[in-house]
C-alpha cells in the first residue's frame, strides 16, 4: 500500500542532507562544547556556527538565539521567563484563545500562581482585533504572547502590527512561531518582536531540539538551572549534532521557500477545490492568506476521529487539531475560539502538506476520501437528521 | 598525533551500534509519537519499546520513567516538581554540598522563593554522614537530593541507607545518578529511592535526551506545560530517536558492565600508580571504592587550566572539574566541600576513563604528563615556595 503523509504540521521527516551534517557530531566530533579541550573546541565551533547560520537566516544577532530542546520549552522558557523577571513591575499577561497548548498551558499554570491573564477572542477565520489587544493592555501588563502561524488552521497573525501595539506601551512580545518558521519568510527584525519560539523537527530538522529568541536587553528569568550553558540562560549539555542540523534544516527551507510554497501552494489549491466536491463541507481559517499547506475542514456527521483512521487504512495520515492533543475527547479550542460549534469542531481534520507530496498523493487522497465520508454519514445518526 | 579521550565524565561519543538503533527514526519512522495514524503508532511503539527496556534495565516500572531532554533537565524536574507539589506539606529541602550544578542551583533557586535549603558537609572523601542527614531532618522537610556517583571525585554515596532514613521520616528521596549510570548496575527497587536523573550522553548514548525516574504515586509537579505527552508530566514532542538511542546505550552498558568495569578497572589502577610517580601529587576521593574510571588528582603549583591545555597540545583531553562550570575561576565546590584548600583545589585534573581507552594510551598519558608538570612547575612562583 501507498503511504501519504498529510501531516507536517505534528512533524516532519528529517531531510536526508540534515541527517548528513549532522553525521560528523553524532560521530567523530562528539566533544562536549563546555569542555576546555580541543574537542570540546571543535563541538563548541559547530555550536556557534549553527547559532550565525539561524541569526543570519532570521536577521538577528547570533548572541540573541538561545538553544532549547524544543518549541514548548521555548515558550515555556519565554513566557515563565519574563513572568518571573517583571513579576515586581507587573502580573498581567495577554495571549489569544487560538494558540499552541505550550503557550496556553503556560499561561493557566501561571494564573494558578497569581498572575492574570487575557485570552483574547478571534474572528471567524481566527484573526485577533488588533484594537482589542490596545484595549487589553494594562499598566501592569508584561508581556502578549499572539503566535505567528496557526498549527491547526494556519491562519497567520499580523503579528509586526500587535507588536507595534505592545509596544507602545513598552510591553514585550513574544510570538510562537513553531508552525511559521520554514514556512514563510521569517524576519525577526522587521517583525518587531521581543520573543520567538522555534521547533527543528516542523521543518525537517530534528526532533528535540528548538530555539529561542530573545531580543538583547530582553529580562527573562532562566528556566532550567545548573551550568552557565547558554549564557546562564539555559543549562544543560549543548545537544550539539541536533542543533546543527536545526541550522541546517533552516537553511535549506530559506533556501528552497519560493520553490517549495509555490509546489506546496498547487496541491493544497487542488486538494481545496477536491475536498468542496464533497457536500456539506466547511473551511476553517482564511481560504486566501495562510499557511498555504494547512488546510482544515469539517465535515457534518463524521467524528474526526474516525475519518482519520478511515483514512489511515488507506495509507493516508492526517491528523484533527494538533497532534500534540491528540486522542482528547474535547474538541479544537481554536475553531471553538473562531466560532465553530462543539459539534461541527469534533468532525474538524487537518491536512498539512509538505514539500515532498505529490499531486498523485492528493489525487488519491481525493479518490479515498468521498467514499470514507459517505459511508461515515450512512452511520450517523447526526448527519441524518442535519439533513 | 594521536588523540587520547580521558573526559568520559563530560561526554562520551555515540556507540556506533546505538546510532544504527536510532538510524530507522531518523529516516523511516519520523511520526510523532502522539499522533494517532500509523505514523504516529511506529513511533509510539519504539518510544514504549525503549521505556520497558529501560525499566527493565534499571528494575521499575516502565510508567515510572518519564523521558527528558537530559540530565539537568531531570534534576530540575524532580526537586523543583516535589517542592511545588508539596509546598503546602513544608519547605525544607536537604542536599549536599558535593552536587552537580543542575541540583545546587536549583536549591539555590527555590531559596529565593522561600524554601530552605539545608547542605550537608562531607567528609574529605566526599562522603555524606548518615547521622547528620537524620539529625537535618525536619518536620517541614519535603525531600532530600543526594548524588549517587560524584561527576568529579567517583565517590558513590550509599543511597541505599540514605534513602532510608529520609523514608522514616515520610520524605522523599530523589538521586542524580547522571554519572553512575552505566558505570556501576543500578537496581532502582534495591535502592529504595523515589526519584533518579538519568543523561544518555554520559553512557554512550546521545545529547539531548535524559530520564526521570519517579516512583508510581510520588507527588511532583510538570515542569513543562503544553500537552499531554509523558503522563502529563513533561509536555514537547517525543524525541524518539534519541530516546531509542538511550534505551539501547543503556542495554549495552548493562550487557557489557562487567568486561568494561574491569579493563577500566585496570587502565584507572594504571593511571594512578603512574601518576603518583610524580611528586606532590594528592588523590582526591576515595582511592577504593568509587566509580574506578574517575581520577582526581592536584599538582601543586600548576593551574588545573594550564594543566589541561598542555595535555591538550598533546592530544589529550582531561578536565578540571566538571564541564559544566569550565571557564569558571571559582576552584571547584566538590574540592572545596571536601576540605581541601582553594589554591590547591585549582591545581585539580580530573582524568574520566572509557570502555575504548586503551592500555597504550595510559602509556602515552604517563609519559606527557610528567614533563608537563615538571615544567609548570618552573614556571611557578608558588611551587617555587611550597618547596
Amino acid at each position: 500500500m501507498q503511504r501519504i503523509y498529510f501531516d507536517h504540521n505534528s512533524t516532519t521527516p528529517l531531510d536526508p542532507r540534515v541527517l548528513e551534517a549532522m553525521r560528523p557530531f553524532l560521530t567523530e566530533t562528539f566533544g562536549n562544547a563546555s569542555s576546555v579541550h580541543s574537542y570540546g573546541q571543535f563541538a563548541k565551533a559547530g555550536l556557534e556556527q549553527s547559532r550565525e547560520t539561524i541569526a543570519g537566516l532570521l536577521n538577528c544577532r547570533p548572541e540573541e538565539i538561545y538553544f532549547t530542546s524544543g518549541g514548548t520549552e521555548s515558550d515555556n522558557a519565554a513566557i515563565k521567563g519574563v513572568a518571573e523577571a517583571l513579576a515586581h513591575k507587573g502580573k498581567h499577561i495577554i495571549t489569544s484563545s487560538v494558540e499552541h497548548h505550550a503557550v496556553t498551558e503556560t499561561c493557566e499554570y501561571l494564573e494558578k500562581h497569581g498572575y492574570q491573564v487575557t485570552y483574547l477572542a478571534v474572528d471567524n477565520k481566527g484573526y485577533v482585533d488588533p484594537e482589542e489587544l490596545r484595549a487589553s493592555l494594562k499598566d501592569d501588563t508584561i508581556l502578549v504572547a499572539i503566535m505567528l502561524g496557526n498549527n491547526e488552521t494556519g491562519t497567520l497573525q499580523d503579528v509586526k502590527a500587535l507588536a507595534e501595539i505592545a509596544h507602545a506601551r513598552r510591553v514585550y512580545f513574544h510570538t510562537d512561531a513553531v508552525q511559521a518558521l520554514g514556512k514563510i519568510k521569517v524576519d525577526i527584525k522587521d517583525l518587531g518582536i521581543d520573543l520567538l519560539a522555534g521547533s527543528a523537527h516542523k521543518f525537517y530538522g530534528p526532533k528535540g531540539v528548538g530555539m529561542l529568541y530573545a531580543k538583547a536587553g530582553t529580562r527573562f528569568s532562566p528556566c532550567a538551572h545548573g551550568g552557565a550553558h547558554e549564557r546562564n540562560k539555559r543549562a544543560g549539555t549543548e545537544n550539539v549534532a541536533s542543533i546543527v542540523g536545526m541550522a541546517k534544516a533552516l537553511e535549506l527551507d530559506c533556501e528552497e521557500l519560493e520553490q517549495n510554497t509555490a509546489h506546496i501552494g498547487k496541491l493544497a489549491d487542488k486538494l481545496y477545490e477536491g475536498v468542496f466536491t464533497i457536500p456539506d463541507v466547511t473551511f476553517n481559517g482564511d481560504p486566501d492568506k495562510r499557511l498555504k499547506g494547512t488546510l482544515n475542514f469539517t465535515f457534518v456527521g463524521c467524528e474526526g476521529e474516525a475519518t482519520i483512521l478511515s483514512l489511515d487504512m488507506k495509507g493516508i495520515a492526517v491528523s484533527s487539531g494538533s497532534a500534540c492533543t491528540s486522542g482528547a475527547v474535547e474538541p479544537s479550542h481554536v475553531l471553538r475560539a473562531m466560532g465553530v460549534p462543539a459539534e461541527l469542531a469534533q468532525t474538524a481534520i487537518r491536512f498539512s502538506l509538505g514539500k515532498d507530496n505529490t499531486e498523485q498523493e492528493v489525487d488519491l487522497c481525493l479518490a479515498e476520501l468521498p467514499p470514507i465520508i459517505n459511508r461515515l454519514r450512512q452511520m450517523s445518526p447526526i448527519y441524518a437528521q442535519a439533513r
